[in-house]
């Protein structure tokens, strides 16, 4: 976990190595280039934040079997030994054109296209995905929380009801990206330089006999940065007490940060602890809230009148509770210099390489998008599908994290927010190009 | 990910450490239990399946702070050298008891319980429920799944749509758990020895420039595993290309395994294709079928008179779409020899250390369970929590793989269908002992 740690050729489906031995057997060598795009059909997501290439990039570079991995996969009894010593020479020789970290995006638009010899691309398949795909959901999630709190401050608590270890990590970073303002989570902060955020839980104040003796307590060790969880036995008491401890730290030259409530009715409680605070004359202590925070609980708090100045929001976006998975996919679109697609019911592709076409107008904003074959023309259009890798290497810089985190804030602040608002938002339009529907099956 | 890598002593919540270094300050050294539950209001579960405990075990056997993990919280200047010093030392000295994996259990009944110094204990929650929470939450959608398919087999799919690469898995071990009969992801059959299951894809078939190659081409490759994806193109000629093949193969001592449906109306389909199947001379081929499976569409598409043999599993109980998070919660019970307990609205704790009995009948089956407090005796009944560490050190033989499963095996058996059933179950009866009612904060 600590440093960045291979995932490996074998986090994979058995298919994608039954069909590379197929594909072995055959002579299918030649270049296939492969599309990743989240379905339309369905999503309860209007825009989408591209997250989680820079993971697939340092994989890819990296790519290959192990002599302990293909040692394994001989076990398995299913494969030829020349398969298996052609795996075990096998890199990532290919190219990868795909939308920058923090790039807003659409359904049904490539975000990522790979073009290589086929076993190379096919393998990869279920990497990738795992990896764009959890990321992408989570900054989604949060630029919606972000957009639902109108500028206040939200805060990463996710950390204990994330799905796995791994994820922990991803949703702390994706977060960040979208605009959060810390997360809690402390390996985070070391591995990716994130601030961090946390002061106590139930659990202190329980600790000790009394919550006025844990209050205190507290402040005593963290004179400069207290936050007192005020509603674990009852939210009134509790806000009285802050403000005994608010004035000795005052009386001690510093002051409380705020009050954190956790439980129970956040607008009216808030607006209570809001007229303690004020009548104690502390009303720069901040309130903070948690617990069961994400976009919609965040927007209903804010409508009745909650007077809250920052959010943790754990659980509901560290999952994206309300729709935890993308439908996003990684088709087949050329190969051998034939165009190809599928037919099946609902899950009908499009043939051909690709490209992603973004018309502005003169400020910048998003008017539309065309979706095109790779090579075509779109006067004043930006090409949202730029080259990562060529050959098999990275090519131009690596993004560090805040630019990404400033792509992003950019990004949002050109797509009209029409398009953005939680309730009945304008679909941003998008088109297929003439040439793209003129592609057909060769 | 190869190897269980040590997640870590950073692996938590901000407000662990800062609560770490006011218990530090202020001597708050004594012992501490900590109790494991899921809440049960609001639950959509109504029977759970204990599972992460292994890896909870393994990383506090290990548990350490390391030198860089040290100079890292240094550089938040928020911490003491004094308590980093201290923190540098610590190590896990406690006592654990749980349940075992495999076991059932149900909301509000401690799954797990830590006694050990306050600071110890404290640090330890986030990792506790990331780690218990999500197997838990994974392998108890499973077990449903099981009881939906009645016995058709079931194979894990979802690798490329779990929440980052640990959920990917812990995903193929908890399902295995709960009883699938294999798992598409390589690595986990490498790292748990579980049984591979894989193909082919669409990609593979539009890879060729018809259906029939494909199909050939494989079953070549394949001769004795081979089960052809049907529905690329038009699922009623993908059937008759599937009799071909099969012919093929008879003809050269194999035979076709199955065919595999992927999109479309399930139950009609499946009609369909086994008619012509069946009229090709093939009734022994089957049919698998998979595409946003879970417990609700496994159901459905039986009712409804389905002819599928087995089902490909992916990624709606890979993130248990439906519940994707669960109420778990890690709340301080004692400390000091003082039973604590709070008060939130809708977040109450019952103090004490604590013990679930279950009673049995004569058969072994479930009748009831009593929350109760550690020492209590209730004749007959089982006691659920047992120690797994004692000073630090696991204690007991640690259970394989195979036994948990079949522990689950076991354990579900017993709990009357009336109360596992997917709609409108029986509530299984749990109740408070005297003795713990009687439970006050000291």
């Amino acid at each position: 976990m600590e440093a960045r740690h291979r995932v490996g050729a074998l986090f994979t489906d058995l298919y994608e190595l039954t069909m590379a031995a197929g594909y072995w057997a055959h002579g299918l060598y030649d270049r296939a280039t492969f599309s990743v795009f989240i379905r339309g059909g369905g999503t309860r997501r209007d825009y989408f934040v591209a997250v989680g290439l820079e993971d697939v990039v340092t994989e890819l570079e990296a790519f290959s079997f192990l002599p302990e991995e293909i040692a394994f996969l001989e076990t398995t009894g299913r494969f030829s030994s020349g398969f298996l010593d052609y795996l075990g020479g096998l890199r990532f020789t290919g190219d990868m054109v795909a939308m920058a970290e923090g790039t807003v995006f659409f359904a049904d638009e490539p975000i990522l296209e790979i073009t290589a010899p086929l076993i190379e691309a096919q393998i990869l398949e279920t990497f990738i995905l795992n990896t764009l795909g959890f990321q992408t959901m989570i900054a989604t999630k949060a630029a919606r929380c972000i957009k639902a709190a109108g500028g206040r401050p939200l805060i990463d608590f996710s950390l204990r009801r994330t799905q796995g270890t791994d994820a922990g990590m991803k949703v702390a970073r994706s977060t960040w990206i979208a605009g959060f303002d810390a997360t809690s989570n402390v390996l985070a902060g070391k591995q990716y330089g994130l601030p961090l955020s946390g002061t106590m839980a139930h659990s202190f104040v329980t600790a000790f006999d009394t919550e006025m003796e844990a209050f205190s307590a507290y402040a005593q060790t963290f004179p400069e940065s207290t936050v007192l969880l005020i509603d674990t036995y009852d939210v009134i008491q509790g806000a009285r007490n802050a403000v005994t401890v608010a004035q000795a730290l005052r009386n001690g030259g510093n002051a409380l940060v705020g009050v954190r409530l956790d439980s129970g009715d956040m607008a009216s409680q808030s607006i209570n602890v809001r007229r303690i605070l004020d009548q104690g004359g502390f009303p720069e202590v901040k309130i903070f809230a948690s617990s069961g925070f994400d976009e919609f609980k965040i927007a209903d708090v804010i409508d009745r009148g909650a007077r809250i100045d920052a959010f943790g929001v754990g659980t509901k976006v560290g999952v994206s509770s309300d729709a935890p998975f993308l439908n996003i996919v990684y088709k087949l679109v050329r190969y051998a210099g034939r165009n190809v697609r599928k037919t099946s019911p609902g899950k009908a592709t499009l043939g051909g390489e690709k490209q992603v076409f973004r018309q502005l107008d003169k400020g910048g904003a998003f008017v539309g998008d065309i979706v095109g074959t790779r090579h075509e023309h779109h006067e004043g259009a930006e090409s949202m599908l730029t080259p990562v890798m060529v050959n098999g290497s990275p090519v131009g810089a690596r993004p560090r994290l805040s630019e990404i985190r400033a792509r992003f804030q950019t990004q949002i602040s050109m797509l009209g927010h029409e398009h953005a608002r939680l309730d009945g938002p304008v679909r941003y339009p998008i088109r297929i190009s003439e040439g793209l529907n003129a592609v057909q099956p060769l």
